[in-house]
């Protein structure tokens, strides 16, 4: 039988390229909207609704949403709060329903849905990640949010983590450079992820506004086996849907 | 005084985001197109005409011209040799005007000349390449060839390996993490590098077309100080024009 294949985008730019409309694309943007969407489901919230324009994040407002929204770190007037993980603690997402914009981790979901099935991705949730891709057989896309269509380190470490648990299945394997490539830069940094990521352009960016804290949380594995799947225009838990 | 910074773009396709009228540009096609124009030439070729298409390959022939052309490994029927850097001998090309055409380098140098200066890259001259990209303090970004657009393993350590050479120059730095990305990369293959190449995707291109007696000899390093520059629309050793 032929093997599932896996395969890592490095950029939304260079997701025509990779696009596999029988793939699995795991959709991931580690620092920090990808985390902050499985830390909602965690807290419980209903439905996220992922948006690209603040214009549409601001109509979702006006029509009663409640609406996390920023760009480069600074909250938006309209917003109920930013895109910190830490915001959506229990107390403010329990049974609601969320509009979240984000500078590029949304225009990647979207791109996305060419796929078999949208899945989003962060250290919270890997290894329930990966055994549900196992579990599936199909071939996997990685899909890295990047920075503004750059190459990003952590959403590459990411991938790279992801695509050596999804290969220990035999029934899995990859002639991607790319995939090859975030696995040794994964090996590389896990030893010391935190040192690692003292380097990475983003982790300035966070720091000069003074949003790095949670930097270590995201970073943290499998706090959860909730798995945010693409559901029409939002997410909710894949659990609920299977 | 400011830094002189070094970027890194991965993809052709990546190049609008990284595109920097101030830099000079380094485009790398390892293996083969930029290994092979250098060797061109070390043996004494006196000027390389880059084409993106077939057609205008082609065109040349019909006027005259020497013609290196393939694509994906096979020789076309109309040309005068394939792309391997060990058709380009002295016998066949000394004095003589080439025109090449190849599947991602020559769409890659057409990009790149946008930049302050386009110059080619390969094992065979990197210490020269960065000597002078050191010596005029400009702005250096490596564009790698890629493969058909996609991240490809043998370009992503070419860059490291240079970025690596020009940030000894205390006057450089690098905030890019695709340039740190290629830099790590680039240490985790240098101790053996034949044995790393042995899984990037484009061995086994060649190899199944038999064209993988190159990859030895396109990872040696050092062996000309020419240094290919473009210069309107064709190649000539910058030696001549400086």
């Amino acid at each position: 039988m032929a093997k599932a294949k896996i395969e890592v985008c490095y950029s939304p730019a260079l997701f025509p390229y990779y696009e596999n409309p029988e793939a699995i694309v795991v959709v991931n943007d580690i620092l920090r909207a990808s985390s902050a969407i499985v830390t909602a489901f965690m807290n419980g919230v209903e439905k996220i609704i992922p948006v690209g324009t603040l214009d549409e994040a601001r109509s979702y407002k006006h029509r009663g949403f409640m609406v996390a929204a920023e760009r480069d770190g600074i909250v938006r007037d309209f917003a109920d709060f930013g895109n910190s993980p830490f915001n959506f603690t229990e107390e403010r997402v329990k049974g609601r329903e969320i509009v979240y914009s984000t500078t590029n981790g949304t225009n990647a979901i979207k791109l996305a849905s060419s796929g078999s099935q949208v899945l989003i991705g962060a250290y919270l949730n890997i290894s329930a990640l990966a055994k549900h891709i196992r579990e599936s057989g199909k071939d996997l896309l990685v899909l890295c949010a990047g920075w503004k269509n750059k190459f990003n380190l952590e959403d590459t470490l990411f991938a790279g983590a992801l695509a050596r648990m999804v290969l220990e299945e035999e029934g899995y394997h990859s002639i991607c450079d790319a995939t090859l490539g975030a696995i040794d830069l994964y090996e590389a940094a896990e030893k010391d992820m935190m040192a690692y990521i003292e380097k990475v352009a983003q982790r300035h960016r966070l720091k000069k506004n003074n949003l790095d804290d949670v930097i270590g949380y995201c970073h943290e594995q499998n706090l959860t086996d909730l798995i945010p799947v693409l559901n029409g225009n939002h997410l909710v838990p894949l659990q609920r849907i299977s």
